[in-house]
């Protein structure tokens, strides 16, 4: 059981530079086991390309390493606050994927435009507030985390399935690390439309209200009826 | 024959990928055998790696599934409304390409500019209206193949051979399954051109008209010469 | 030495796809035999996983075919008009590539803002005038010949390169069909780098007259000194 | 010894094409034995498909070439006047990458907007002050390398690992050829994502002072905990 969410999340670890997402070790995924309370995530600073399986860290929920040989990611405060926090979610990924992250330079929301965005968001794609000197003197990664929680407030994360943190970049999650990747894929691709839209119309607002919420019941809703009978999406 | 049809759909389905058209599962491609009045059309939400010629659904053109043991595309009663109207039409693709999704996001049509897009469209690539919360209740995806047509109005759609739906995405179409998809190729190309030339030149407006009519004749007119003789394009 | 340059044609054909600077047949390179008065080009509309080096046409300056089963590019009379007027060309390619489309759209002369572009070009690259309806509806093909040499006057075709024509896209030669292939793959390159440097700064003037000179005169001048002694760039 | 270093240097440039940042020959390395005083650099003009080890050129702090049968690249004076005066480095690298051109070319500073940056660099990437006349018909290549230590100033250049030369191209540098490299990778994202982030907000001002600090004292300062304890980065 541990060692086939091992094996998940060091395939979804590997899908982030197959999809273009990561720039050199820019990039990390986590998944979690909630029965044993068992959280997998990637090394610090490991290339992807020597990367095994057995290079993944397991910890449990407060952060103690209980296996493995390496340091886990630097960011494995944020991933363990929102593990904490949302018991939906079943794994988390980060990335500084190029156009998520200009949006968080640019200190915007992600405005939900189209069908695209519609398809997996149930509205924009939020920016948090940018962390205090203090949060950032203090437990800057654990704050990371927080400052995330405050952003989504009473939103359910699985609805709104990505975040990106102010001047930072993307955070993603779902009911699984696969899941996650690909909420992570989306991400990037609908920040990358929504800057084109922008520039050809920066008078732009957002996508009309009936068909925000027609795509994203359509494929989440209790009616969904997009996919086949058995698959998530 | 309708074997021979799958496998074209299938290819054409493939290809799209391959042309870098599509994120996922986000797009699809059916024909049409005008013979039997049998349409063929991606299953919904099949990933294109495992995709099958075996996989692809036929239907009759009120959507009675014939063969196939999976769902038909969510886009379905879109592709019917087109081929019941417009009896020209051998093959449609719908994707969510990133420059031509950006302009139906920005509510844009994509503006005449020069030969490249003279060479495949007629006049500027239409962006319909946004449909209505009435309609977006209903028959959600046969309204959208509605106000395609609605939006095309008098035109042949081979002149124009493609559009994008408001806040949606870009449809293509063409005597074949093939065919639909080098015209989605061409709307994702002449879109990004037209998105850079727009941010060159804010000021800019269209093609001259002559050149526009020169261009689309030396192909698709009576008197066409661009090509070998016994090639379409 | 027809058959040598046949291959060198062909090859230098099959290199547009490689560097990315066309979609399906969009583009065509020729080479000419002086001593022969020899003109071989790509033909029109063959698809370029099929082409064959026999599938090159060969033709007379004066457009007449002498071998080859296929019919010419359509854009084969833009060609023998250069080749006529100037005869330190070798090799001529016309491309339909995505940003210098764009800036041929847009109507704009690509100016010259950095080393990357006085590396090859001696000054802005030139946009030419629209041509009226009455070269459209007469030579059309010759006429964009014709306004290309208008446009370059007095200029030394070797000093720029390459041009864009108006609302169609880029022309490119050299003293051969590689170096006219090299010098699409330039102009494509410093197109895309002079969107990019207008949209950040869109106050931009041109290159410091010094500096455009200094770096086309080490490659290209009397006293080049880049690269080595035996190669030509 | 040396050869090792010429076996790095090598792969070091071959790095640049793969990593997307090189056109042709655009672009090149080095690497300094300082015990020995030896450079070793690419040589000037030749096609990185048909490099090979033996093809680098070595060369003394002044210049003088000490191995090799080709010349060494034009832009050696450069390279060596900024390992004269900076003794902590160990590899440089020049390239036209694309995005960072372009902001050579606009002539702008490449601002601090993200954790990206900050995990790099301490501060803006500068951009230098264009060259005189009289510098540029100097010895040109030397005051490029001049201009940039002028830029410079007091500042570590390990701790600015970069800069855009005004209307040229990037040049970055760090304690080995590898790393000179790997900087040049992350000048050129950096440099991407600045110009989306500015194109979506152009009133954008620069990343909090705190998170700068923060994220680039995570990976450089004493107190690093980014990556595994015996890694650079």
């Amino acid at each position: 059981m541990l060692q086939q969410l091992i094996q998940q999340v060091y395939e979804a670890n590997m899908a982030l530079p197959a999809h273009g997402l990561v720039t050199y070790t820019w990039g990390n995924v986590s998944g979690i086991d909630r029965q044993q309370g068992l959280v997998v995530i990637k090394p610090s600073g490991v290339p992807y390309q020597q990367m095994q399986a057995s290079d993944m860290v397991v910890l449990d929920l407060m952060g103690n390493v209980l296996q493995g040989r390496f340091r886990p990611s630097s960011d494995t405060a944020t991933h363990l606050e929102l593990y904490r926090r949302y018991p939906q979610l079943g794994g988390i990924v980060h990335t500084h994927s190029t156009h998520a992250t200009a949006w968080a330079q640019a200190g915007r929301a992600i405005p939900a435009l189209g069908t695209t965005h519609a398809d997996y968001f149930a509205a924009d794609i939020p920016c948090t507030r940018g962390l205090t000197a203090a949060e950032v003197a203090g437990e800057y990664e654990r704050e990371t985390g927080r400052v995330i929680i405050e952003t989504l407030a009473a939103e359910d994360p699985l609805h709104t399935p990505g975040i990106v943190v102010y001047q930072h970049g993307p955070f993603s999650w779902g009911r699984s690390p696969d899941e996650a990747v690909h909420n992570a894929v989306v991400l990037e691709e609908v920040a990358k439309m929504a800057w084109i839209s922008c520039s050809i119309n920066p008078a732009l607002r957002q996508i009309d209200a009936h068909l925000l919420e027609k795509h994203f019941s359509r494929k989440h809703g209790p009616n969904a009826y997009y996919g086949q009978k058995d698959t998530a999406s």
